[in-house]
């Protein structure tokens, strides 16, 4: 990387003080390659961090972080905020092990308040800082930055109605590009698409009051009167906006890659003794001609050429299987639906919403809505299917509980990402949907560990069981079974030494790598097809066993493998039993491999537990 | 009961069709009656169901239920419905054991669409069987009704936002009484304020089109054509809706005590080919002069004197006790701060609201945001108890792993009515919360038998514990512990034969039952205090027992008695083991008591199970 001058001086924010608007400009610039230099080669959220570079130097402009606070919705943005907070010299580590995260954490920088990496959590997080800073009498600004697909979300609405019309400081800047993942659902976005084409001499224009500003004293009461009478004559010649009914001075729409407005609309909204909403518009992908092109795309991604855009990996995955499976399904069952929230690119559902606009539902990233709406459209006869990433479906915990077990009716929830996933680090791991599905009533839970075997389980989902089940199956590529294991697509299958007096218990990818540890061992492995209810003949098929291994891709608190302890205590199982699971803390950024090696669940550590040759290097 | 002719009747829906307007008025004085009479016996939900009489009459007057699908809200309001569904004769049986639901139960009656009791899930749910009817061809009405305290849940918006400007026929009445348990908070029911504020002749008037509909072919085109123009008229003088921003027909508001206001007002709302908000404003209690004045005293209510109004059950519980603590610990320490979500009387901090007025938050029925906003509070070093029911705790799983657990900062959970509640029924059992709090990374979770270690616990989970704590405790009051047990306040309690080779454990209310029940036997029993993490030198002081019970009141699956024999056999443990805890089933109603009977967690129970003599009457 060359020519990064300006980009490589900003060691804090405060260094953005001195420059002029041109250099703001060029280190814009800068910042832009930075970033498509860098996630080509690591892999990351692409399209939505170059939409924000101008609005983040804004924000750095105006705000003086860490007093100030600024959060991030969702915080797979927060890539300019990494590197002009300290951590540009690090930013080529982003999002592996031991590196930068790709999220907000605060354990990398004061300038990250919260952790996260789920969406509308930051407009609640926001709130309470600012009620917090009220009762300690601290002025500081509190800023809440929160992308268009993230209104989609209920927790949202629900801060934005606790605080509109509360007497307090709280700033919350709609980054508007008319995207979550895919393109924006639902009414929200076409709404903020009439305000975005209303006429240029009712939007927001700034300049006037940040002049105004310049004279401090006169300044600021009369840039607020003038802000008053604008706001009386639009609401008069327009009628009230949402965002104003919901209790908050609106502002808007500005240019997103505009600085100077940028930097007048937020300077403004600091004068603002009240919530205000500011509307900032901006493209995702912004600089960058194939993410401008396809901003879905480019959201989340792998290693690619930096030149072409083209991703360096490919082969199939589960999330594929299982839209081709759903496809295939619903050529012949017409009551068969998809539900998913705003994800059909990630959970593969693509194909089925070409093939059948009718029965796809992308409801917004609403993972709870998802649910409930599901269940109504299974009133009526449909065969719904909830896909949902694992992490995002834990949002959803009451629906599937209230709406979905309780309702005693055919309701599918496709589990994705279930197990360790990687590089997003704590907040997107699949390691707690083994527990909290364990504690539904009466729901049945699968855990696929090839394609077939997805197949298969999804064809007992929505054809043979009775009421809610769920088919979780991890990122990525089937694991490598041994060539001469054969698949029951049953409960449970064996396999090994048939009277062999230790047994290895596991599910999902984790029961091939067992296999494959086990080879020429006389070990019998015992692979759970259904993880819940468990089969009881599968916990007969070890009992007699000296020793019991069980190894669980999940939390161990309230998961299989005590699922599984209980019920070989009850049968009176008197041998030793040993549970390898993800311990009980947050799972950091790695590689899946890394972190199936490092919670012991790889073939090699596996074999090593079982001969008695571990080392604990368990973290 | 007397003088009831006409409720007499009416043994289904159709049955209204004949009546005339005077007749409908005289049905709902009736109705009113039976309500009154009824609840005052059985206790439940009064307030709700006393303001929506007319609304229910008009509404099986208008739609033809059960082709129409007419979805409750929450579904406490649902007496009205009931009673002219042909569940009349047994209405008097509500909330008992065996009885009729006080809650929507599709196994009770085809004209109950959803087991329903948790807030906010009505409009996605009805916006499911919309689209599914479309996919059937199935051309028959969808309405949801809503109260304004539900639209303080994310749920509903998420729905709003789906189903906004689709293009479906989906008709949802929101029941603004300007309550929802307690007095509505947030800036919606501000808006919702000024709107019934607005001068008549812009409110929706439907007897104009009503009458237009008696001329079956010229009326309905002409009135839509009429309704039309007003919605225009009324845009240009009044600015648009929040509702219409949604992307709404928004309609009223309507007198919600005003039979043939509201009969005409749902004609009109049949007629629109679109998403239709019916806005209708009612008053909750009414027609009972103390339910009108203290409507969050008479929303859930135990039996009471009719004439009087007063409680026939009084003394002090849990919740009035952690108030308690919680207003003497606030004395002191400036930075305890209290949130709840619309219960600030039934989770006992009325007081605590009136007296730290500043440090009390009620966020809405928005269990999610509660959890998010306090963690935004615990950032500037405040400590916030977050007091839930457990059942509406489960809302919040995401957000208590995610702006919980990992954000490692001092947040404490008060989990009130854990365990078994009795006559709300499947909806609102607190038998989760064990099983879906033991996933959580890093949590500690106590569990209070009795109000002095409710007292303890409280205050290690705010002074001494780190980061994320939940403190549970049950329904109503402490149980009796024997005379010579003397709680230590710690992690764990040993009670009983110390040598003794059967040991019985157990955690909560439950502990002090199992301990009335070895009495005089050879048994010691191990009390937890703290259920997770568990205390190992807890497990180790019954390892060497020869039989263990466990008794949970939880659910088994992901529960502490799993994990617990997890621990005891990685420990070697030799002996047999048997838990006892809430099956995979949900629990019906009935009283507290009967349902700890029912699964063996009573001291009867418990005496005979430890004794080899039980009878198996778990269902």
């Amino acid at each position: 990387m060359t020519d990064l001058d300006i980009l490589d001086r900003i060691d804090a924010p405060r260094d953005l003080q001195p420059l002029s608007t041109d250099e703001l400009d060029e280190l814009c610039a800068q910042i832009r390659k930075t970033l498509l230099e860098t996630v080509s080669h690591t892999g990351g959220h692409l399209a939505s961090n170059l939409g924000v570079v101008e609005l983040t130097v804004a924000l750095h402009k105006v705000f003086r972080s860490p007093q100030d606070k600024i959060i991030f919705d969702v915080g797979h943005q927060v890539y300019t905020h990494k590197l002009l907070t300290g951590r540009r010299e690090r930013f080529s580590t982003l999002r592996q092990e031991d590196g930068l995260s790709g999220f907000p954490r605060p354990n990398e920088s004061e300038h990250d308040i919260f952790y996260s990496g789920h969406s509308g959590t930051s407009v609640s997080a926001a709130y309470g800082v600012v009620r917090g800073n009220q009762l300690n009498d601290n002025r500081s600004y509190t800023v809440a930055v929160v992308g268009d697909g993230s209104f989609t979300n209920g927790l949202v609405y629900e801060a934005l109605n606790n605080a509109g019309r509360a007497d307090c400081r709280l700033i919350v800047v709609l980054n508007d590009n008319e995207m979550s993942i895919s393109r924006n659902v639902g009414s929200l976005a076409r709404y903020l698409a009439v305000i975005r084409s209303k006429p240029e001499y009712v939007r927001f224009k700034a300049g006037t009051e940040a002049v105004l500003n310049h004279i401090p004293l006169i300044g600021k009461p009369l840039a607020r009167l003038i802000m008053r009478w604008k706001t009386r004559l639009k609401n008069d010649l327009y009628g009230s906006n949402l965002f104003e009914d919901m209790g908050f001075r609106y502002m808007g729409p500005v240019d997103g890659h505009n600085l100077s407005q940028l930097i007048n609309a937020l300077e403004t909204a600091k004068l603002v003794k009240k919530p205000v909403l500011l509307h900032v518009h901006t493209v995702k992908g912004k600089g960058c001609e194939y993410a401008e092109q396809h901003p879905a795309l480019y959201h989340g991604i792998s290693k690619f050429d930096v030149n072409s855009g083209e991703p360096l990996t490919s082969g199939t995955n589960f999330s594929e299987q299982f839209g081709k499976y759903l496809c295939g399904a619903a050529l012949h069952d017409r009551t068969l639906c998809a539900v998913t929230a705003a994800m059909s690119l990630g959970t593969g559902l693509r194909g089925f919403e070409e093939r059948y606009p009718r029965r796809f539902f992308d409801v917004g990233i609403a993972e709870e809505h998802a649910v409930t709406f599901a269940s109504g459209l299974s009133k009526t006869g449909m065969r719904p299917v909830v896909a949902l990433y694992s992490t995002f479906l834990q949002r959803a915990y009451d629906e599937i509980l209230h709406d979905g077990a309780l309702q005693d009716q055919k309701m599918v929830l496709a589990v994705d990402r279930a197990g360790f996933t990687g590089e997003d680090g704590e907040t997107h791991q699949g390691i707690y949907d083994t527990a909290f599905l364990n504690s539904i009533p009466q729901i049945i839970v699968w855990a696929s560990a090839s394609y077939r075997e997805l197949h298969e389980h999804l064809r007992r989902a929505l054809y043979i069981d009775p009421g809610l089940v769920a088919v979780r199956y991890p990122r990525g590529s089937e694991p490598e079974f041994p060539a001469d294991f054969e698949p029951s697509f049953d409960t449970f299958d064996l396999y090994g030494a048939e009277d062999a007096p230790i047994a290895v218990v596991s599910y999902g990818r984790v029961a091939a790598y067992a296999m494959q540890a086990a080879a020429g061992l006389p070990v019998r492995v015992l692979k759970l097809g259904r993880i819940k209810p468990i089969d009881p003949q599968a916990v007969d098929a070890v009992l007699g066993c000296e020793k019991i291994f069980f190894f669980e891709e999940g939390v161990r608190s309230g998961g299989i493998g005590e699922s599984f302890a209980l019920m070989l205590l009850e049968r009176g199982f008197k041998g030793t039993y040993s549970l390898t699971a993800a311990p009980d803390c947050f799972v950091p950024q790695a590689s899946v491999s890394a972190q199936l090696r490092r919670y012991g669940l790889d073939t090699q550590s596996i074999r090593q537990k079982i001969t008695g040759q571990e080392d604990h290097h368990a973290g």
